[in-house]
């Protein structure tokens, strides 16, 4: 299977169990919250969150259905920031991936509770024990609680917090760094953190799993930073320049895009480094240098 | 010891325990979320929610100690979703509780993500081992679950989606019971429910509580529209009036203030009468009643 074979085979389970997890008898009584989740949560993406769920539970040597509820728990909290952030008192925005916002379809106060109601899910789905039935309590206690704690305000909306606070002000690197770290890093350690837990991974490649999200967590966000400047809008799906014109501070910005470009190189390759503790890292080593690439 | 002074014991121990977890390393970083959320969960109120949780805990034979990151779970999800409630784009208010309501303080942006970061710490707590290093993992997760799922669009959000949609159009009786059990019931009835998963009760027990809890929360729901017609705003903390303003459906608008009022003592007599399957239910008993003659 090549890479790309198994990242749309991840996406796919992703997609099915978000389709699942969804859905509720009482959807007759009051459908548009349900409509409003789905518009969001099936709006396509990348699922690279639950693409490392799966993954490091499979390379840790758990069986990556398993990690089901897992992976849609943290791709609904993904999706529940987006819709928040997009909010008129957020970031005002009125496109994502290519189509209106939540708030511009459904109303802003619809787009509000849809946040909560898809953050809230996630742990209605992560609790379930009848979709966890084959793990053993503790482990999905100690999934469920990484997730948690990536989430909240120590965590990223911390970095939200530190994002709303910069706009229309200049902020150095280290406190640029801190805000990614919480904003976008959080969640994607989460996502390979949880998949060592259910995969039963060792102490050591625990921690080779984080050292591989946090590089990889950051690379992605300055690759971000990037394409706001020179990327391609049709392909990205939202307008270019968004970014400056907001007035927020960057890693272009700050360090020039050829810095940002070798940046990105470095930390890639310190990611790929750490995969050593993983006897079966090819796919994590070829998503990796994916990132480094990529168009939207 | 008077149900006074147990209520104000399990107040007392509630705003401990959320102080504590409303803490954290990260405030010198970036402060405003943490005094954001400690602002409205901290604001006082009856903490009726809580006292729930523990009194279940007591009186099915487990220490009320062990519930307290349940009660302040369950307690920062109610604070969460009355600051959402207040927002702009939902009820407007401006008047908590007889304080300014969070986002007059913190502005909209932060107030929805302080209600973001409740909402997740709820489950940071809930989740976290060292809280409830007593308990064994299922009791755990089964209590977390029934918060999960009486939080979500199956429950409390379920009740404000259709909360929303019937601002300024008139909805019958059943719409309007459906909605008052699923946006104040859900969360009444799980700190009922967390009690007695959290204090070993048997099924039997179980499902009085369950009655119990629901015949209270529509009582205190009744109660709650009646104050808005007949309240006193000084005491009550909020301008009275405010339902027929916005043009919501109430009981005393589709029954009357009379019929009301039997409903009230109907529901009420009904919750004592299930407390049989309980030894020691004194508290719970004189609470119910507390509940029909209060002026806030």
């Amino acid at each position: 299977m090549t890479m790309e074979q198994r990242l749309a085979a991840y996406a796919e389970m992703t997609e099915k169990g978000l389709e699942k997890y969804l859905q509720s008898p009482n959807e007759v009584n009051y459908p548009q919250i349900f409509e409003a989740t789905r518009y969001s949560a099936l709006a396509g993406g990348k699922r690279l969150r639950p693409a490392l769920v799966f993954e490091f539970c499979r390379i840790s040597g758990g069986d990556p259905e398993k990690a089901l509820p897992f992976a849609c728990a943290l791709e609904m909290i993904h999706t529940y920031s987006l819709i928040h952030d997009d909010l008129p008192c957020m970031d005002n925005d009125d496109l994502r991936r290519g189509k209106p916002t939540n708030h511009k379809v459904f109303g802003e106060a619809t787009a509000v509770l849809a946040g909560d109601a898809l953050l809230t899910r996630a742990f209605e789905v992560a609790l379930d024990r009848e979709n966890t039935a084959e793990l053993d309590a503790e482990t999905v206690l100690c999934a469920a609680k990484a997730l948690a704690d990536a989430a909240g305000m120590d965590g990223m909306i911390g970095g939200q917090v530190i994002d709303m606070d910069a706009e229309n002000k200049q902020i150095g690197l280290d406190r640029l760094l801190l805000l990614q770290q919480l904003k976008t890093g959080c969640l994607i350690r989460a996502g390979a953190r949880m998949g060592c837990i259910l995969g039963g991974a060792t102490a050591e490649q625990m921690e080779a799993a984080d050292r591989y999200a946090a590089k990889i967590g950051l690379a992605f966000q300055i690759e971000d930073d990037l394409l706001d400047i020179e990327g391609d809008e049709a392909v990205l799906g939202k307008p270019i320049g968004s970014d400056a014109a907001s007035g927020k501070s960057t890693f272009p910005g700050l360090l020039g895009a050829e810095e940002c470009r070798s940046m990105i190189r470095r930390l890639t390759d310190d990611a790929i480094e750490s995969l050593g503790a993983f006897e079966d890292s090819g796919f994590l080593r070829e998503l990796a240098e994916s990132l480094t690439s990529r168009k939207s």
